[in-house]
């Protein structure tokens, strides 16, 4: 963390400028922005304004200037790459009069990586070793250009990589402990992030309003990462360990409200939250998939050191093959049909013992968008989980979309995981009608 | 289409300009721009600059003002909706000296909306029959609040509400119609995208950067799509067809050039593609997983109708799985281990023999963080392809990432699939070696 100095970023608002044709073309959605915004508001500073220009060094300077004389926080990002249109780094040096500098670290940094991988460094690569004189370096651990950062006339300048994983770790390892630093303490500002799963977001608002009402140091916030549904609880006090106090006070209220409707707090998603039980509880699973065709497995073994809990799975499309390689009976499939509850069981128990582990987890049903009737329309899906006791299954009906009902089905099937790593009963037929959700 | 005026919005650029405090936050990524944009290029308008700000009536105002001063046309979207925030209308009519005008039939098509479902209009929301003095009224057969189009000192001046499926619509019927009559026809423009695989984005700019030089009406420009590299090509001509043919000669000289790195024309990827081919040539499949986990069978039935084709998958994670599914056998596991050739041969022909397919396609490999070793890395892969007439397989070295390794992996699978299917030899060594990505 940087010493704190004369520059007050605090109380001000920020900035944030992407840069790059293939924005301005409509060629890509700009995630970076809102990636920033969002994140800046955990340090309680507002956006008030994004801009994107294109690779165009007046264009650049101009608005880049500008934002220096309005904001306390300037966010740029793109254009530091190795090609002729990556001109950022010189456009910003030449805009304050900061002559350009290499920097030695970051230059062997890159000769380095570019001797592992048994290429020549260019000199186009070399130009990602200069920086503004002043500035400080911003390690990328992700990619060959760092990013920097300036102070300019009492106002923080961050250029960052335009790569959105690159910058994302940029901004939480480099950028924010920097603001940060340089915030004065006038009470503390904690935050805490729960994940939901099968409540829309104007449902969530609704349920949990209260709990914010009236209560100026206390905010709310909603918003969907499909399928997940996030509250944001932010708590502001006179001092870290109040405001801490006030927050668990919150998360516990919210808690014991949703009950198992929150399946975490953080970033994590909920295949990592299901890796991370099966590996504390050492448990082994194996998978049956039809409709999710593979999807269920490939986010169980999403998680490094998925083989501690991972045996093995089958993606059954076929009835041939639910019959050859499950033990699904011909029977079951002639007088119920391939998406049918005892299909369903039957692909769990012989998962389970096909693959020899303590849980086997099946999902079948009709992605679309063809394949529906009247009786099992497009998106009817039953999952089932055989375990050493017994085996549960259950019908759900989701939605029209062929995509979003592969990712929902996993889901659900998961969350039959997570629910039973905890002991909890299994979700009900109303956990796929998440108001809010894709309206 | 509105007749054609005084003012000329061809040759000018465009701002676009999105308002709303939830962007400002990062609550909601920002599609409007990017899509206003690429619909523009189709007019050959570029845009200069993408702006967002808050529900703030001085920023609206500045903003507004110097778009008008600097650019030909104006897009703004949000801020019509009937709440307090929603101030875009009465901004602009401030900014402009245009007193508020009601505009009857608005008013009589919103009370009809709302009796037919029931509700009372409210004085909310007869203030969306309201617009500036001069204003064009643009319809909204989606939503409530109707658009509208100003000609304020020469430029276009339009104002959509901020729902995407709303301004869509709006935006193809209403304002590209407006700004093409004001357009002088001097000349025509034709654009085509090619999807490679294989080169990175820098090394795709080195092979084909003479095809356009020297000639000004032909435009080459590149993108990642991970971990596709895109080609666009944009070609002036005087005519539609001069621009078709001079279109059609170029990127028939870049599939030349590049050869099987092509891996198709079109926002399509590679696993619709194959799934296309798979269709066209009645071929069935099969897949036998270990790195990949799952996403490759889960990238074969991401497209409707995938059972046509996709018959079964085995995601055999661990040894015992892989020899007792697929016949794999106990001394390669033993002499070669899981991830080397000869496993990955076996898996192939296991898979295609155990499901009763045209192709047995199975990758195994180490896709990290742990596992590596020092004669196979993090990153090493095995593709096999089983075919009526013989096996190949073949070894590559992949990145350090695990969620990249997996992704890439699936991403080689396929691409063995699509050239299997058209006639060309599978990829070489080198195919993972995209200079650029990941940069």
């Amino acid at each position: 963390v940087a010493p704190a100095s004369s520059t007050s970023a605090a109380g001000s608002s920020a900035w944030v400028i992407t840069i790059g044709d293939e924005l301005l073309r409509g060629e890509i959605v700009d995630s970076n922005k809102s990636f920033f915004s969002e994140r800046l508001l955990r340090l309680d500073l507002e956006t008030a304004r994004h801009v994107s220009v294109r690779d165009d060094p007046a264009a650049i300077e101009e608005v880049a200037r500008e934002a220096v004389r309005r904001a306390g926080v300037v966010l740029i990002s793109g254009g530091l790459g190795p090609t002729r249109d990556d001109i950022t780094t010189a456009v910003i040096a030449h805009s304050f009069g900061r002559p350009l500098v290499r920097h030695a670290p970051s230059l062997e940094r890159m000769a380095a990586y570019f001797a592992s991988v048994g290429r020549t460094m260019t000199e186009n690569n070399a130009k990602q070793a200069d920086f503004p004189e002043g500035a400080e370096v911003l390690p990328n651990p992700l990619g060959t250009a760092p990013g920097f950062m300036l102070e300019i006339e009492g106002a923080l300048l961050f250029c960052t990589p335009g790569v959105p994983r690159e910058l994302y770790r940029m901004v939480d390892e480099e950028i924010l402990p920097r603001i940060a630093a340089r915030q004065p303490r006038e009470g503390a500002l904690r935050a805490a992030l729960l994940r939901t799963f099968g409540l829309g977001e104007s449902t969530l608002d609704h349920e949990l309003r209260d709990l914010a009402q009236g209560d100026a140091d206390v905010q709310l916030g909603f918003r969907t990462q499909f399928p997940d549904n996030l509250v944001r609880v932010v708590v502001r006090a006179r001092d870290g360990g109040t405001a801490e106090r006030k927050l668990a006070g919150l998360v516990a209220s919210i808690r014991t409200r949703l009950g198992p409707l929150v399946v975490g707090e953080g970033e994590a998603r909920l295949e990592a939250i299901v890796a991370e039980l099966l590996l504390a509880k050492k448990c082994t699973i194996a998978v049956a998939e039809s409709c999710t065709g593979g999807l269920l497995a490939s986010l169980l073994t999403d998680t490094p050191g998925s083989s501690g809990y991972f045996r093995a799975g089958w993606v059954t499309y076929s009835n041939e093959s639910k019959l050859r390689e499950l033990g699904v009976t011909a029977d079951a499939l002639q007088t119920h049909g391939a998406v049918s509850e005892p299909v369903a069981r039957q692909m769990a128990e012989g998962v389970r013992a096909r693959a020899g582990v303590d849980f086997g987890l099946a999902a079948t049903g009709i992605a679309g968008p063809d394949g529906g009737s009247e009786e099992k329309p497009v998106g009817t899906l039953f999952v089932a989980l055989a375990t050493e006791r017994s085996t549960e299954a259950r019908r759900y009906q989701l939605m029209r979309e062929r995509a979003r009902n592969k990712t929902l089905a996993a889901q659900i099937a998961l969350e039959w995981m997570r629910r039973a790593l905890l002991g909890y009963a299994v979700p009900d037929e109303t956990i796929p009608r998440m108001r809010g959700v894709g309206q």
